[in-house]
This record gives structure tokens, sequence and C-alpha cells, in this order.
């Protein structure tokens, strides 16, 4: 069992020397592949002179437009954070995550991400998220930097893995769906309860990212999501067949 | 148990950088006694910047001549290196260290000792120490840099005296709905599917096999099965009002 299959992305990282120190955390940890959504930067050379053994995969990060982009073609998608809230609320520690996460790793592509210095993930960002992680500090102490926080969740990763490979478990045979097909058919899903009045127009996101809560806990498959979006799919064809009947008849 | 009586003991450090960051990293873990032997420039500014949330341990900071003035009231000293040889055969990990040390800080003054940037601690340094702990890292890579070394020392820390934040797994509020209520969301679902005819009459069995199967693995809880049971009372609500529109219009 190997970790090249888990990436690490970095959103809007606005310090080069932080994708520096994280490229160098990663590269101790056994991990090789950074994903970068519009850095700043992180090239330059404070990026250069903090990444020391990492620089390899500094050079070599992915750099993209958006997070949409980022994420195409993972099926497993790890948030970090820090902040409280609701739609936050079911966290789990580095260590927990790092279980799964290696459990997961031999058949699925996973990504971790990790949000700005100042503001970390959006609220929408972190819908995308079938997991959410936050690292444990004392209470009231500032929080740790953002290539502090990827070396803590790089170091629990290694220690999964190396425990997993000793013990030598089975891992679960589990190959979830790529993230843009699950996104698609939450947006299918959107489309269909709007059509029947499930949802109100206004705001189904609060709706929308309790099914989000409920399907990611889960960890659909590509089968799965077929399924689903067949539902969806008949919802609207139904709407469809009885929207023209009904004017057909009321004309 | 607490933390207090564990200090952080840098052996010239070159970098106020790393001293600053060091400092943070230790705040987050809630470890707060900081003594520095012969640091270069660590009340500079990149200390200072890099300390954020640990800005008062940094210039709390103990200030010593020699590593022996350092270690003068302390009962237990763990060396880290990451070097071989043969003084330095017996090493442990950071987490089984932690451990050890958990147990004994209510009743000892423990010290961890880091060497320098470059060079770590000399043979002599080490002979001191009664334990050796060395981070684990990826073969053939990099090490971890100073401030890093810290932070997971002190990560490690933290857990083995705050077990609860080592697993706040899915959270233990999880209380899953009543079996019974599941069975009837299911037998709610199986109805509006094959009222809109997503179900074949014949044979639900298969297809409400793989929600099953969904579902299951989510675990879901009371307010989830409400919130599903309200999507398919939507959709026969919609089967109806449809139905009999139509009827109207036909008839």
């Amino acid at each position: 069992m190997d970790l090249s299959r888990v990436a690490i992305v970095l959103v809007e990282p606005q310090e080069p020397g932080n994708v520096g120190a994280a490229a160098r955390a990663m590269a101790n940890m056994g991990l090789s592949r950074l994903i970068l959504v519009r850095p700043v930067g992180h090239l330059d050379s404070p990026a250069r002179r903090m990444a020391i053994g990492g620089r390899k995969i500094l050079e070599e990060a992915e750099v993209c437009a958006s997070l949409g982009e980022a994420l195409e073609g993972f099926t497993f998608v790890v948030g970090t954070t820090r902040r409280e809230g609701n739609a936050r609320s079911e966290k789990l520690s580095p260590r927990a995550a790092a279980e799964e996460i290696a459990g997961l790793s031999p058949r699925n592509e996973l990504a971790i991400l990790f949000g700005r210095e100042d503001r970390g993930l959006t609220n929408r960002e972190i819908e995308r998220c079938q997991r959410i992680v936050t690292v444990p500090t004392a209470v009231g102490k500032a929080s740790l930097n953002l290539a502090q926080a990827v070396l803590i969740v790089a170091y629990e990763l290694f220690l999964a893995v190396d425990e997993k490979a000793a013990l030598f478990l089975p891992p679960p045979e589990r190959k979830l769906a790529p993230h843009p097909k699950v996104e698609q058919m939450y947006e299918h899903m959107e489309r269909a309860l709007l059509r029947i009045g499930y949802l109100q127009e206004e705001n189904p996101r609060r709706m929308m990212g309790r099914f989000r809560k409920i399907f990611g806990r889960a960890g659909l498959n590509e089968g799965e999501v077929q399924a689903l979006r067949g539902v969806f799919h008949q919802v609207e064809w139904y709407v469809r067949s009885k929207t023209a009947r009904s004017d057909r008849g009321d004309g």
C-alpha cells in the first residue's frame, strides 16, 4: 500500500514559503502529488528555499484555475478546517481520517484540501468534501499555519500506511465514483427536487447540504451514482410527461 | 494531567524563524516552557513573525549559556535525532515517547532536546538523554526542519495527554434512527418510486437493495430519515396532484 494516489490540494495559498514548507513536509511523509489552485508565486525563491527535499514536488505541482478542475478524477475528497459551524459539525481527527484514507487508498484517488492561510476553505468548498478533518489543538490558542497543518495530516497518513503494511490488513475493496460525477448527481438531484416543489427556489442549499452529508458519509461508487441519477431522471420524466398531458388536457 | 512541566529545549538554533515557528507549534499543542541554549537572534522580527500565538512563549523563553545550565532541575531528558549511530540505536517513535512522557509528567520535570538545524545534537549531548526519539519519515527523503520536528513531538504529547483529542471520531452524539423508522422510510421510498414508474411492480427488491446499501453505509439519524421521507412524500403529492388534474383534463 502506498500514498501515491493521495494528493494534497492547496486552495489559493498566498505565501510561497508555506507552499515550499508544505512540499517539504510531504516529501518527508512519502507524499508526492501536490495540486495548487490559483497559487501566488509558488516557484519564487522563498518557496524553493523552504522546500529543501520537497523541491521536486514543488516544481512538479499541478496548477489549476479552479477547485473543480483540481478535483477532476478524484473519488474521495477530504477537507481540513479549524472553523466551527453547523455544516462542519462532523469532524474527524487526522488520526481517524488517516485510518480511513489508508484503507481507501489502494483503489481510490484521494484529495486532501487545505484552505487559504487567512480564511481557510469556504462553505461551498467544504460542501464538496466527504469528510472534514480538524487538527486538534489546545483550547484558545492560535491555529497552526498551513504547512504545519499539512505536516500533521501527512504524518498521520504516513503512520497509518506503515501500520497497515505491518499488520497486513486487507483493504476494503471499494472504488468510489469520481468527484465530478458525484457533483453532477447533486445538481441533478437539486433540479429534480425543485421540479416537484420539494426545494424552494430561493434556498435549496440547506436541504441539499443535508443530502450531501448523507451520501458523503455513505461514499458512493459509480453504479450507485447512476442508480440515484436514474431516480432523478425518472422524476423529471414524470414531471415532463404529466405537464405535457395536463397542458393538453387543460388547453 | 497537563504539560506545564514539559520543556522544549532548542540547542543552538541558528534561524530565528525556526524558533518562532517552534513557539507557535508549542502554543497550539499546549506546551509553554521554551528553553534556548545559545540561540541566534531569537527575538528578531522573523522569529516574532513566525510565532503568532506563540509570541508570549517566545518572549518568555529562558536563555542559557550551556546545555548543562539548561538541564538543571530536570529529572527526565529526551533527545531527538534523525542521525544513525551506535549510541543512538535505541530509538523511540514520538508516539511511544509521548506515552512515556505523559505518564511521567505529573511527578517529573521533563525536557525534550532538539539540536542545531544543520548538525543536530552532538554525541555528548545525546549521552545526557534517558531516551532518544526520531520522527519517522519516508526513506531517503530530506529531513524535517527544526520547527516541524518540534511540532510532531508536541502534537504527540498533546494527544497522549488529551486522549479525547486524538479520537474525536464520528461524533459520539451520533444517534441513529430506530430500525422501524428506517424500514418505514424504505417502504415509503418504494411506494414513491413505483408511482413514478422507476421501479417495476414485479421486482422492486433489487433496486431497493441497492438504496438500502447506500443508506445503510451512511447511517441515518432521525432527522435525516424525516428529510428523506419528505422527498418521497412530495413525490407522492406531485403524482396525486398531476393525476387528478390530468384526469379532469382528459375527462
